[in-house]
């Protein structure tokens, strides 16, 4: 770290923004989220659906997808409307996919029985970040979905294995910083996308180099940084749940 | 009104939800409200850009439009994403048009200038009556965009013309009511959403008949409805603009 | 009305354009009639299929939707091929549920059956008021595809309730006037479609001020007119299909 | 032939369905047929817009399209609605390909200028043949057009070349016949349609076996049929604008 | 022949380019064919689903249908993938339309039992005349897939009828041509694709005038030349499947 | 690793399969390379054109990107068309959107000058790795695009920078292996995509947990082969383009 580093916000760099997970937020979802990572607003709506997709009928178990989309004006200036453009971009779509993947791991989907649950993330205003909140927040609104079930008898055993969550790191004027606002996020040298549970295993790692490679030592450093603030955002989760540590 | 008449959510036929306009809900739109007509909750923002659509170049006028989605889970089961399914239905491309017309009557689009305002109306929860709730909460959020304008200078003169709202009547079981909820909504005989200026004239009069027609003498008593309440939308919206009376 | 008052094409204030109903237009449809407001004209072809929407099945009752359509050069100017573009406009959208809904008014699902009639209005030249020649020559279509069912003993009740027919009124200079023709409906301040059943009822009122906020007055002038056009309407309509009055 | 031949229609092999060609039939499109081969009627509108596409740019000639759709309820069965489906077939595509080609053989694009010529040809009513109906009056139409740029005094030279005209041939029964309708079409074992120029040349000669392999003898005995309608529709089309032979 | 006559490969006017037909090109299709005509070079892969299109189940037959495309950069500027633009172009749907209708007529469905075979033909480089390429090694693939469901004895009779082949033919310089390579194929006046069986029957003849209209002479020229070319093709069919002649 | 471990292939863990890098492979393309990954061959086409995206114009820089894409019958099971299905799926976009940020990372844009590259990557046969093929193969093909350019003097400097090349990683049962085919790919834990300069920096480090989360040891070991495999590749690059060690 140079001894004038200084990040925008004035954060130190193993510092998180100030999280919140507010559940119930909309009344209709079976479990609804709003997460905040600073600035950055996702409402993560969990809906409880029977049936699952047709290749996974008759193989007695769940499944769970999430979509992911920006209101037009979540940003400094104003994105077109993907239902206006007729289609999803990329990165829409590869988000919602590593959303997916990332809160089907929380999850045993064989217990959960044929049942689909989707996990609806919208972002109302986005500070970079959108997806590590949106998986933070989604697992919430999921174990809310999964405790929807059981309330109405609807599942008979828990299929819910353990909390997920994910936080950025990267590397801002050489020195490694975590949870990345949009300042940052544009000029960072690297951004990295972590997915961990609360067993301490990871679920995705997903480093770019946005101008130059990064090395073994700098990946080494942002998983360092990742795995402290994992341990904030489960006590986070569990806060919110009210699960006892 | 039948003498056991009683509204689902116990109110007067002549009264209103409770209605809240939230300014400044979003950082980064030059105007934006969350509008709630009770449970029903849309977050409206409007993005000033520079320049016209084509057909309007080189006539030295602005131009105001307006786009309206709701999110997959407002309602109370899931709807599908439009992105998802790659266009908007015929419903959204409907009430879109219809909350741009109404905004275009607030302002003076030859001295807007050659700017665009968009007023994006996200649907966060649904309750009945979204479109009128678009109108009403975008016509303040059109105003913050306008004083933006002002604010840094970037027009002159003022296109600002007068408030705008709206409101939907309706015959549920007989009786003519004003600001039909959704399970109201769905029993009513008639439906009618009614754009307002605030010097008395009428933008918009939409009426449509569910099941039965409906008489003149009918539709009589659902503008006397909405006419009232537009007076106190009214209220509403110089109140959040700090507007005197 | 100015003492100079003049429409564009020297009929009254409150006559029509000249009214034809073609029925048997076209041979393969169960319905087809060619209806000509003055210089508009649509060709409406209602087809009988056996089977529901998936949303009704089961319920033991049947469906009536329209569909509309402009031939590229029924305009002054060609409009692109929707089908070229990929997708229906908003407008067009917006015209065929119109349609649809008032199309529904003239019939008793219940004793229809599990058949759906589509109601295919597609503008072969258009000069203002498509989507009210649409209705008023979609009901006879209609007719004669109901007809068409009880011929072949496909349904055993009649499920016609009675007939509905639709105008348009607007403001033009001023002064109230009825079946709006191109060069008025591009110049009037207040446009507004009708729909009206035989019986005195009414099934859609769409006002919209195009420059200038309209009054209850000048909304109650134009109803009055939409009325007495009504009257002719329906009588055109039962001359066509050979009804008694 | 054999001895108990008998077209469906009662037609002898070498006979065209009743031709006629109603020019004017539109009011707005430049050049405006309906033609009528039989019960197949279609109407071409030839509409003049200046400018070409992008890829003709400044090479100081002009462009010649068209278009083709099918009304949902021309044939038999109701079709979907292309535009509603949200995209052409392939059928449409590859028809209107053929005609565009074909039109553009009767012009010197050379001569036309700047100009392009859409030629919509929507099937009002299908009975087989729709595509060479449609070649053969929006021929017609074509000349409308370009005798409309030539009155406006916006071309200077003539760049008409010479009528094309088109009909179908096909192997029925063993029977090489002309201008097949539904019946024969549906039941042919070869359809072929030819393009041809008023001094004897081919533009386009498309062969289909639909279940038989066809031989050069049937091939050239289908091509005799072809020159010999073709002078008839020449006699048709020269009559319908006018030109002494 | 004009006497100076030369084509730009150098080859005589009868003479095709070299062919090549290697089968088992790709290790997962039933069928895999790379064929070359010349530097034309094209992926035929057949694959074999057991089922049929909904319109033709339970009538106890099989289906057989292509598609075509054509790789970004196998022609000499990069054209846009139909992926990207979302949609195949109207020439894409009008060849494999035409490469489906010539297979089949390779086959007798009813022998084939309920199974679709796909053949598709991607081209990896094109020098004109793709589409006969295409025809050609995608009826040896289809042999292929059907040799393999006989094999897994899936069918119990053989579908196969004869070998279906197809050729360009042109008239290039006022000399008709056989196999047309693309500066032929861009400078020709007519241009023809035929499809032939081996027993010498007519698939398809489709000519094209793209500048000058051609006689019945040329058109025999023309299809004599195809003729000669369709028995060298056989004879390059029957050879790579080891077919005794 | 266990004892009995044995990948199916018979590979060691830290073993590559055959791969090969075939240049010119096709001949419009100023840069072809077939590269083949054991089983997986893709097809790299680099294609310049002169010009930048909007966003990038007047920067005076130039642009890499890339699009993926697989043959329908490249994999075991015949998979839809993407043309024919309209869209790319969130797979394609997400591979497409990798293999231009890698290869943007061999390549100074400032030098590159006003023009583009695009690299198509086209899966011909699939057996797993096809992403990291892509990667190996499209760097080949770009350093032949830009000696293209270099040889035609449109560019004075010298863009490239250093190689790039990809490869995965995974655990499979239990043990970390390096370039898994298909069998292991769909049978690992843990897949793992790293993208590396040949001066050592890593680009893209992708790990997802496929069942089971990973530990940061086992994200080591992987690393590990990476950076072995990579120092392999490299010298295949080196090698097909004749480039001294």
């Amino acid at each position: 770290m140079p001894t004038d580093f200084k990040r925008p916000s004035g954060r130190q760099p193993e510092q998180l923004r100030e999280i919140t997970l507010t559940r119930e937020y909309t009344r209709h979802a079976e479990g609804s989220v709003l997460v905040a990572f600073g600035d950055t607003k996702v409402l993560c709506n969990a809906s409880v659906e029977p049936g699952v997709p047709r290749w996974l009928r008759g193989k007695g178990q769940g499944w769970i997808t999430a979509e992911y989309g920006m209101l037009p004006r979540a940003t400094h200036t104003r994105g077109g409307r993907e239902a206006t453009r007729g289609k999803q971009g990329g990165r829409t779509l590869e988000i919602q996919r590593l959303i997916g993947r990332s809160l089907r791991a929380a999850v045993d989907l064989k217990k959960l029985g044929e049942f689909t649950i989707t996990v609806d993330c919208d972002v109302i205003q986005a500070d970079g970040g959108t997806r590590t909140a949106s998986i933070t927040g989604g697992c919430v609104a999921l174990v809310d979905a999964i405790r929807y079930l059981q309330r109405k008898k609807l599942i008979k055993t828990d299929p819910f294995r353990e909390l997920v969550s994910s936080v950025s790191v990267g590397v801002f004027k050489q020195t490694p910083v975590v949870d990345l606002d949009y300042p940052e996020d544009s000029g960072a040298d690297t951004d990295m996308n972590v997915v961990m549970t609360e067993s301490g295993g990871l679920i995705e790692v997903q480093g770019t180099a946005e101008a130059l490679a990064f090395s073994r030592s700098e990946l080494d450093a942002m998983l360092d940084l990742a795995e402290k603030a994992g341990a904030e955002l489960f006590a986070h989760q569990r806060e919110a749940l009210g699960l006892r540590d």
